[in-house]
């Protein structure tokens, strides 16, 4: 279960590299109600080394893990701040990284776990904001500065969320590789696997796909033999002792499971960190390994596949083992995984004619599992559909959605334009959320128009919030119903 | 302190006339975290004798009160809903009638009424209208029954502010004389009582506001002399015994100031219930009392205003005396003071030139008396322009804000057109959300065309709504940003 981690840790080669200072502010740990008044400090990275004292604020609206992380893995952002004399602000979401609501009984149990949700968090980013808008004169906005959002997956669907909700506090978003369509009723389940496949599908020459399908019942059947488990962690060179909360069969097939999405996920044209180092274009590396003429010798199919595993985990041949029981310290994922199943529902299931096997959504399961680990099934599984308005957004304006088309997580994207202020951009050789990441010279094209578009929307942006400023008290309405 | 009462009690002849069904639906106490997921039952009220199934939903965002009241005393929603083929639904706010989160509990202290906001209020009504909308089909908004939501003063607030937050389930709202700027900042603190007094000016010929103005430092000379509170109940004919949690000269002050907003509020052209009946025009009938010759004498000018009294409190001759203790059993008028406490934080103060007493408006104390009666300072008295934009409502759409201008709550109110589809609509001579109100043949011919608006603009709203979804695959967008 909780098999998708909806983000992950992109840490790429310039860590260290942009310059911040750390601050916290303190905000209300409930923002919609008054029975619990306490507040805590919510921390955000900032740098005014370009900030013209009039120009727009760039807020990163952090997402499930450690800022630092995002803040170094956004290099877009930090390359076109001087251009637009903007002030870059890295806000931290809450319950993650150093941003505790309750210290160190935040993770605790429900009743300290219980005030995460997104809709505290963009109440916390614009508590942040307003105090970051030096001059808060309400009654003339036109002298605050305009603040841009940006973020990519679940941070993605944040900078759009807080332009529809807090349109007077955030002018524009950005939201890369935002999935705001994976809920429920509004995408088909199996969407996110069949993009996998097909990703697995395009990166290789050998019916990669067909070879992993394959080696399902392969390794079932290894695993269910006496030894079987045995022969697999030592073939694999899996670290040893397995710690497991689940079977060991369910903690391989699932690790395995979420490495596949990872690898596409992180399918960039050049060598970058992701969990761990990958070379370039890891899904066609990962695929090369494996061959089409073993399909049938379980024991040879399971042996590529252990050496093609090591394209994921032992890219610089430093690794002695695969470790299946780490999780990185940064991406905070029992926490996602609890935003998962209270709002953050998003149905998954496998076709009978992806690579995976076969599996259908099962809801039942699912909230049995959530009310087993956290004491609260979802109770409210199309909650953030009525919170965010699901497919109908049409009321929005001023935010770009952008999808590499090779990024499963595209399957719950706006793809479409819709309207002329909120525009779909597709990368079709793009991975999740690359257009955030720092320029490169192995860059596709269409990442690079992209981020070009991303520039002309918020540049279009600024100027129209200019000119509607100096004419508010002139402006001259057209009547629409007499 | 907390002399002002946004809505109030307008219980006018129709009482019983229009006919509906009480249900309750379960909801959540808290939309926005998962700490306490306790539910409760909503009551709304309902009626489909004039529904076309695929008609829109007319539905009241009920305010602080009995959403009886409401439903009695907005007539002109159920005299169109036959021409819209509408659902009339009119939803209670949360603590307020029969709607309480914990039962008999519910007002007892902090950590109960906490959960009482705008923020859930809205939320609530939103569940509500997805329960209501019978296909919950969220991939295709289209088939979904369009909203429009209605409102009067906080009611219209509410209007308002659910259509700006939850455009995917509100089409479009009329907002009635909704103070959505009567916030720190946005508007002077003076100008309700500035309006107030032009008011009494305008419906008098004999300088009313200049005679209330000279009546205060009398009514202080009497309060403070031996007897002299003795003979002021006699004269004014005060119900005894009268009980006070400040002091009687206290209680009596504040008492009449709200005498005075409550006669422009309800200062409608026929005669009408307002806490008690009132004539046609009364803020005129009760001016008609006073008498500017007798302005330097105390005595003769305290004994008319006890006669000026009469017209508010005993227009049928039925009283036998005015009670001072009383409030109103539909209207929460405590429960709104809690509001008004934590996130309704509304200043208040009077200049020189009106017909108050000169008052500052001061924060500090009225801190401490919201910490000593509710346990709660206004922690976050900027928190409802955080939450809803302040005066930046321009990304906002399909929203007419209607105000009388005779009513005190109109500067405050939306005055200007924000954008085309964003209206402001004045009723030079009306008073509180007249617009709202059933026909009245002695209506002016502002609020008649007020009324016309209203049904241009939802009219124009559905229109658009159905066109927007048959040509929603075939769009063809503009590009503003290349």
């Amino acid at each position: 279960m909780f098999k998708f981690i909806l983000v992950f840790l992109l840490i790429n080669c310039n860590y260290g590299k942009y310059l911040y200072q750390t601050k916290f502010l303190s905000v209300p740990v409930d923002h919609f109600s008054f029975a619990n008044n306490a507040s805590f400090k919510l921390r955000y990275l900032i740098n005014d080394t370009y900030w013209d004292s009039n120009g727009p604020i760039f807020f990163y609206t952090g997402n499930e893990g450690n800022i630092t992380v995002f803040a170094e893995n956004s290099g877009f952002i930090w390359e076109i701040a001087d251009t637009f004399g903007a002030l870059i602000v890295f806000a931290e979401h809450r319950y993650y990284g150093e941003s505790m609501p309750f210290g160190n009984k935040s993770l605790i149990n429900n009743s300290y776990l219980g005030y995460l949700s997104s809709s505290q968090a963009l109440a916390d980013y614009v508590y942040l904001i307003d105090y970051l808008q030096s001059n808060k004169n309400y009654a003339d906005y036109s002298i605050r500065n305009p603040v841009v959002a940006f973020g990519g997956s679940y941070g993605g669907m944040l900078a759009a969320w807080i332009r529809m909700k807090y349109p007077a506090f955030v002018l524009g978003a950005i939201a890369s590789s935002a999935p705001i369509y994976q809920f429920q009723g509004l995408t088909p389940c199996e969407t996110y696997n069949d993009i996998l496949t097909s990703v697995y599908n395009v990166s290789s020459n050998n019916n990669c796909p067909y070879i992993i399908k394959k080696s399902w019942p392969a390794l079932r059947q290894v695993l269910s033999s006496p030894n079987g488990t045995e022969w697999l962690i030592s073939t694999w060179k899996l670290c040893r002792p397995i710690q497991s909360k689940e079977s060991i069969d369910t903690l391989i097939i699932d690790w395995l499971t979420n490495v596949y999405s990872n690898l596409a996920m992180a399918n960039y044209p050049y060598p970058a960190n992701f969990l761990a180092p990958l070379p370039a274009y890891p899904v066609k590396e990962f695929c090369r390994k494996l061959k089409l003429e073993n399909i049938n010798n379980i024991t040879l199919l399971l042996t590529d596949l252990g050496n093609a595993l090591q394209v994921y985990s032992n890219f610089t041949g430093k690794s002695e083992c695969l470790n299946i029981n780490s999780s990185t310290s940064d991406i905070g994922e029992d926490v996602w995984d609890y935003q998962a199943c209270t709002e953050m529902v998003m149905p998954m299931c496998s076709g009978k004619f992806g690579m995976f096997e076969e599996e259908r959504w099962n809801f039942t399961k699912y909230s049995a599992d959530c009310e087993k680990r956290f004491g609260v099934p979802p109770i409210r599984p199309d909650l953030a559909i009525l919170e965010y308005g699901g497919k109908d957004i049409k009321s929005a304006s001023n935010i770009v959605f952008s999808n590499g088309l090779m990024d499963p997580w595209s399957g719950g994207g706006v793809l479409q334009d819709v309207s002329p202020n909120v525009r779909a951009i597709l990368i079709p050789d793009g991975a999740h959320h690359l257009d955030l990441r720092s320029y490169n010279e192995l860059d596709p094209k269409s990442v690079i128009s992209a981020r070009k578009f991303h520039q002309q929307a918020i540049r279009h942006w600024l100027k129209t919030y200019k000119t509607e400023n100096l004419e508010l008290n002139s402006v001259n309405i057209q009547n629409n119903y007499a």
